[in-house]
């Protein structure tokens, strides 16, 4: 008999229909009078599939002790309407099935509630809690909808290099790849010859795949890498990590106007999808993680983004009267309590700053003609703060090699950047979206290790 | 007035109608009767939309020198019937904009054909050309496949991890990664102290997800990766990458049949949405790059997969009468001239080939009861060989703890792997798609070096 998964089950299962189910065991109940409940979980929705096993039933006095939290079993039997509340069926088994056991002396996640800390040291069995399962399904539902996104209006999805021997930002902490010997490296007083190492050079993991994207964007046209990027920081706070996945778009001809329509537009979809296809999830996060994270979501996805330059900003914040614990003055880089300043007390809905100083963003950025500013935008949103920051790019080929050099970089390093504005330049503008804040934001997670199946942060990197 | 793409433009626009179109000239043809022709591409699609300016358009005598292949160039004009072959449309400029230049005497793509061995080295402009922007849609359309084959089966696309202090085979050759100072520590001499790394411990580039989907798979069942994975072996073949993009899906409850079913259906339904949605683009590999690929794709989307264990596949390989340059013996892994006998000159169909020697075959491959044999499956296509590699996974405590042993590894290594094993373990297979593989295939682009954007290769890790 085909399997269903208990998400279809417990959708559409049919009274007096007889069906296979496999998952794990979240519960087991016994009545005095001879019967068994089971809750069974397959990961394919939160809620459990209710079973009830009469000890009559094959195996059942074989079978049923090890019916424990965590073994996995399979049930035939009929459907039923359930005459308990909270579900519209409940299976009758026929037969059970132990696949396999879990001791329940050792097994680590019994019913009570567990610690996240104490989840991240068990990675591997973690996604069997409710917590978990809901975050791998909405991550999922994210990722979907990122890709439906780009894909309905036509954008080409691109692999951009994961190693890499150019740095994108010009000054990120990037982690070294090597294929040397480094045990034997150290023993030996010697100079490296990288000609030994695989790439011939030294090489290390990408910090975005922004710069790369360009060269597509102005050929194939509008595109997006989606991949893992890496920052070598030795950051452990609850927005940080070593290894995450990010979004990069990048459009041939867009303005920075255009670029932020853009941006709104991306953000608001994946709530709207988040909010049809996980509303159970949803629900679960709102109710036991972050009892405000439907109200927020609910703000982004109707309010239009306010659009401030950073100078108005910077000129709201100083004069607003409120004291912040870092001074605001024209030409800082505005930290999160200035942000969420505005996004939470001033608009109170989310805000789109651009044309930043030029002095604290990267090189590539395309350059204002008050000669101060660049055209940057960072997204903020209430609660998160920045979730997408990007710019218009420089296309003028003497503007961006004045502003590599003034960067401190050599030009050479960027022959082939610089090429796509010595032949054929046009003006382009892209963003970048770290799925794992996206995740935070939209499930009120809190530590951005909880969001991402196994995390690398300073001295973790185990599974 | 808003962009409209030329793809758009091709096959949507009306006569008469108004329109702006952006992108890069392939060519210019000037007339003696004071117009010209610009065949302008902005990578929506193979075809060029076909421009005709009037010496009379505002502009023409200053811009139409700088109009040259791999200028940049806006035009709005109406739309009219294209008396031509092979266009329905052309555009009538009323306005013309040269956005960027490209310098004829400098410009490397110009009109004549390229050495794909000379677009390599330059990657960052070789999308502009024909080939490569055909790829760059075909492999677009094989990734959207991809994970819309997932995704309506309700599988969860899952991300795991780049980074990794674990070896899914025990043996692959992989890059390491580290923050040490490599300069330093060769002119110092010293044991490394792992513990100022990172990650506090020797780390390296992920071979597979396989291993981290399975504590997915046992949990919230059904599940995909799709991302970078890395090899560092030193092979410079058109078959090979040191960074290249792989598809493993995992799923509970399936045994090996049920992955073949799987498997098959998922190599058909690619090739039937590149040939629904890519049809310029694979009419034109089939014409320039190898004109037996639509055939080849036909033969793998028509027929029904031969389903030969590897014992029946010997044997009928040493009873053919055919001479191999390797002889095939019972134990030995086949090689490229076996699968292709098997696909193209035998069956002239797919073959599935399963349950193959343990001894060559890794650890954590289900043992069959012959004390033999494994349950791996193959899938070998014509003019590619194997294409698809996978297996039934050991789900018994006792033979996979043997198995780490009898491969000399250390089971402690793999405590989390086998806890799947302790706790609920289940039934459950899956197996892996190279991306580049599966381009080259449908492509029929011979060297694998030309389906990747950037590709990463002994010596080459530029861009």
């Amino acid at each position: 008999m085909p399997l269903t998964r208990v998400a279809t089950l417990l959708s559409d299962a049919r009274p007096d229909e007889t069906v296979t189910a496999k998952g794990w065991v979240r519960t087991r109940r016994d009545s005095k009078n001879g019967f068994s409940f089971i809750e069974l979980n397959d990961g394919s929705c939160m809620k459990n599939l209710q079973i009830v096993v009469d000890a009559d039933v094959p195996g059942y006095s074989d079978s049923i002790k090890n019916v424990t939290t965590g073994a996995s079993i399979a049930v035939e039997g009929t459907v039923k309407e359930s005459p308990g509340k909270g579900q519209r069926i409940e299976l009758h088994a026929t037969s059970l099935n132990v696949l396999g056991t879990a001791d329940p002396a050792t097994f680590p996640l019994q019913k009570k509630g567990h610690s996240f800390e104490f989840l991240r040291e068990i990675a591997h069995l973690r996604p069997r809690s409710n917590s978990f399962g809901a975050v791998a399904r909405v991550r999922n539902c994210i990722s979907r909808s990122i890709h439906n996104f780009f894909q309905t209006r036509g954008f080409l999805y691109l692999n951009t290099p994961i190693i890499t021997t150019s740095d994108c930002e010009g000054a990120g902490e990037m982690f070294q790849v090597t294929t040397l010997d480094m045990a034997k490296l150290a023993q030996r007083q010697t100079e490296i010859d990288w000609k030994q190492d695989f790439f011939g050079k030294p090489a290390s993991l990408t910090v975005s795949g922004q710069l790369e994207a360009e060269t597509y964007a102005t050929s194939v046209g509008d595109c997006y890498t989606f991949g893992p990027t890496f920052r070598a920081e030795n950051s452990n706070t609850t927005r940080h990590l070593a290894e995450f996945w990010m979004v990069e778009p990048e459009m041939p001809f867009y303005e920075l106007p255009d670029n932020m329509d853009l941006a709104e537009a991306f953000i608001k979809t994946i709530i709207n999808d988040v909010l049809a296809q996980c509303p159970e999830d949803m629900e679960f996060f709102n109710q036991r993680i972050d009892k405000t994270v439907l109200e927020t979501l609910e703000n982004i996805r109707t309010n239009e983004f306010v659009r401030l330059s950073y100078t108005e900003a910077v000129d709201l914040l100083k004069s607003c009267g409120k004291k912040f614990e870092y001074p605001v003055e024209w030409g800082i880089d505005l930290q999160s309590e200035h942000e969420r300043f505005l996004t939470e007390e001033h608009f109170k809905q989310p805000v789109i700053l651009f044309d930043y100083p030029r002095t604290i963003k990267p090189f590539y950025m395309r350059c204002n003609d008050d000669d101060k500013t660049v055209r940057a935008m960072d997204v903020l949103v209430p609660r998160v703060g920045e979730i997408i920051g990007g710019s218009q790019r420089e296309e003028r080929l003497d503007v961006l090699l004045a502003r590599i050099e003034e960067c401190g970089m050599n030009p050479d390093d960027y022959w082939w950047y610089t090429d796509l504005r010595r032949y054929g330049t046009v003006p382009h503008s892209g963003f970048g979206l770290g799925l794992e804040r996206a995740v935070q934001l939209i499930t009120g997670m809190t530590n951005i290790r909880d969001v991402i199946p196994f995390p690398r942060t300073p001295g973790h990197a185990e599974f």
